[in-house]
């Protein structure tokens, strides 16, 4: 059991979509600045491991369960906490509650650190990890799998300015995006996610032009961006059929 | 004099670009929440107004000074008033202070009530109104003017899933992120904007295919936004070279 830190947010109309509902994707990012403001209350800042350490964290996978949806205006309370850690994973939690406790999204984060020099994974540090009060586990949880892509819809896509962050390269919500966006507009008005995984490969630098490939079946979508003849990341989505109740 | 409504905010890492400088696109529909949650306050949210009213608040123009732009991390004071309005527009203003009080960014957006049903101006209902306690103006301000554009730089680009807010159209702050976009990377990496200006003509449909136009000379790039056959906005922003300071 680690430590946990809460915050509440009721949704402003810039973090939903046409539906009303949370923009998945801006929210990842969102989650990851909380969890931010979590370590620098324990004295853990990016900046201070950064300076430190000469480490960066960095997100591999994500596992994400939805319930539902919360909705434009509506007070969730965000619940994180980083559970778990080996030699080379950290494992954190989200838990998204509405106002009567009932829990609408679970995200479980794999982090690794990375040295900023040499690019190459770490061990985790004990003492950079202590105040966060993380079970050591021996056990490396296995990061979900991805099937082979069949025939599937590409499309280029350009970078954009914006989607470049302070880390210099396309911040981790925009492939989600893109996946997303691989999809008719119709289909993504007519369902709901009801969970996804996303693999993290490889940066996708500024400048780069990136090809996206999507597999779209009954219930689920198998998703693949690529760039400069690499695989950057994977995603699947599960969807569901949206029935009158929105 | 307007009542003064103000929040403080601790710049995340999803409000900053590749610079670890405010985006300004982001900031400008950020705003437009914390000015609805002054409205919710004075008993004027979105939701009541429409239901009482069948109106809704649109926002036709923007003035921005740029002093500096605030950084990652970085706490700032944002105050709003609902300063002056007259028959048709009401004129709000955002002050964006740094910790030591000094002003960062003044903004001046220019709204108007909307009819619903008919997609026509209203005029102001005082009753409405009246909870700001704004000055009533007799003169119109006049909106910036635009220089029609020479030889521009055309591309086209698609309007995405998340391009679409609750109202069912292009977000506001997507046309800002367009005309940024219509610049090289190393063009937004070596200037910072100065002061910008913004026109909202006809609002952009999902699945349209949208033209940016912009024409780039020294200090100052304009730009238009057009879509099937229609000129939806136009844009003016200044630009200063940075220097050594970043």
């Amino acid at each position: 059991m680690g430590l946990r830190y809460q915050e509440t947010l009721t949704l402003p109309f810039d973090m939903v979509d046409v539906k009303q509902e949370l923009k998945i994707p801006g929210f990842l990012a969102y989650c990851l600045a909380l969890s931010g403001r979590q370590s620098e209350l324990l004295g853990r800042a990016d900046k201070a491991i950064f300076e430190e350490y000469g480490l960066v964290w960095v997100v591999t996978d994500y596992e994400v369960d939805i319930h539902r949806l919360p909705r434009y205006q509506e007070t969730v309370t965000i619940e994180t906490e980083a559970k778990s850690y080996n030699k080379f994973f950290c494992y954190r939690t989200f838990h998204i509650y509405d106002e009567t406790g009932a829990l609408l999204i679970k995200i479980l984060a794999y982090f690794v650190l990375i040295d900023f020099e040499t690019r190459k994974v770490s061990p985790v540090p004990e003492e950079l990890i202590a105040p966060y009060q993380s079970e050591k586990v021996k056990k490396v949880a296995r990061a979900p799998k991805y099937d082979t892509l069949g025939e599937s819809v590409e499309a280029e896509r350009e970078v954009r300015y914006f989607d470049i962050d302070l880390n210099g390269h396309v911040n981790n919500s925009k492939y989600l995006e893109w996946m997303y966006e691989s999809l008719d507009y119709d289909f993504l008005l007519q369902h709901r996610p009801v969970y996804f995984q996303l693999k993290y490969i490889k940066e996708v630098a500024p400048g780069s032009l990136v090809t996206t490939k999507a597999v779209q079946e009954e219930g689920v979508s198998q998703h693949e961006i690529w760039s400069n003849g690499q695989l950057n990341a994977q995603g699947m989505i599960k969807w569901e059929k949206r029935d009158d109740r929105g």
